[in-house]
């Protein structure tokens, strides 16, 4: 606990803030209220910069992006940066992609934000596993097709496919990988070798934004299909018979005679 | 494909909009401006009412709730409703608590649209399987702990627990329940059966609003702790070491020496 006697400085708090999938509009509305009262905005590569403008014009606004294999801020960096400047400055919005708890490491903040006693609060935003395929009316859940979904990281801690994707193929559930682009090929066998092949998979990159490239295929042809249209990341992807009610599965359903839902 | 020439007949349109889990400010901008054209809104149970706010005052505002065991609209009543007023109204907003794909039945409604022809689109909502233990700091995935999250229904078509449920208690995803708090015991039997007593485990009555209830335990525990904390429907429940780090956990933890993550 710190007296202090000047008044100009600010409490130091923090809000992780979830920015939503791409579409700036897809913030909620206690999001933008945090916004408009931040001193500091930390934010990161997948967020969309206009959402920058609901700050105040003399906020300070601070790009901390690290994308697999560019990490040019390190997560112990983010952490010293987010609580040196809630010290110095008062209100500090970290800004994160999608949701803050979804794979965005958000609770080793809030973490760090509490060993130095700073009051932190999270705000949820839309997160991409169900947003993006949302958008492209590819349902997560959807009666007699899928009773849940599950959702998973394609880039572990360790830089293995997690353990999670194995289990995962095994099950009726509807499969959304997360950061896994790069490894689709692979998990993609996975899904072979449980005998799989014919699954719907849909693969969407930049998912809501206008540069949204969406490309929708079986287990046996997705990485061709994939490759066609040169998806390339920040993409997801989805496996489960919700694709299959994807306008673009038509001809492929009437090619393999895979059944769809009612 | 009607053309009409009258002049104040509006062209029909529907939009399936996301509320949210309950807090009204965690609507998404992209919610609140389709709000703002509604000419009719089609409001859930579970949606909080103020959001009826943002639309117009001459809207015509329509309660369809239907919550488990109270049809007061069964699904059919209300798809029909919803293509009547788009087509005698204008711009139908569909408004779903949470996010319309999440177990919303939201697919059979686009479905529904289509069958008439009226343009459909969908706007995503924060799910409470993620917002709701978010906003209570539970992260759904925190690395260490945990590299995926499945959701499941725990009110199926059939009545009876999703098979999903029994596999899922087999994984280490965390494993998220919605509309399943009826099924409370039953449920934890199949953790049990697992041999997960010792998994943490929380219950959470009404996220994000006013009359929210927090329950946090170990399977072997959560029962009887639901029961003294008395909650009820709509409630969700969340099986998963990331449960360990909610505040509430540590004289838990102290208790039965459970090791969490860093």
């Amino acid at each position: 606990m710190t007296v202090t006697t000047e008044k100009n400085i600010k409490e130091p708090r923090i809000t992780l803030l979830g920015a939503g999938p791409g579409d700036p509009d897809l913030i909620t509305l206690k999001g933008v209220k945090a916004l408009k009262t931040a001193d500091v905005v930390l934010y990161d590569a997948l967020v969309n910069e206009e959402l920058l403008e609901f700050a105040p014009e003399n906020a300070v606004k601070v790009y901390v992006g690290k994308r697999s294999g560019d990490h040019t801020h390190s997560q112990e960096s983010i952490n010293k940066l987010m609580v040196d400047y809630a010290l110095n400055y008062g209100h500090v919005v970290r800004l994160k992609g999608g949701d803050p708890f979804v794979f965005g490491r958000g609770f080793e903040e809030l973490d760090f934000a509490a060993s130095y006693s700073i009051p932190a609060v999270v705000i949820p935003g839309i997160s991409s596993s169900i947003g993006v395929p949302g958008m492209q009316n590819i349902p997560v859940t959807h009666r007699g097709l899928s009773e849940s979904f599950w959702v998973i990281t394609g880039t572990t801690a360790s830089g293995k496919i997690s353990n999670d994707v194995y289990e995962a193929a095994r099950t009726k559930a509807t499969v959304v990988v997360l950061m896994g682009i790069h490894k689709l090929a692979e998990i993609v066998e996975i899904f072979k070798k449980e005998g799989k092949n014919k699954l719907p998979v849909a693969v969407i990159q930049s998912g809501t934004t206008h540069n949204e490239k969406v490309a929708v295929g079986i287990v046996d042809t997705i990485v061709e299909i994939a490759e066609e249209n040169k998806i390339t990341s920040p993409a997801l992807i989805v496996f489960g018979e919700v694709v299959s009610l994807h306008p673009k599965f038509q001809p492929i359903k009437e090619f393999y005679d895979i059944i769809a839902g009612e």
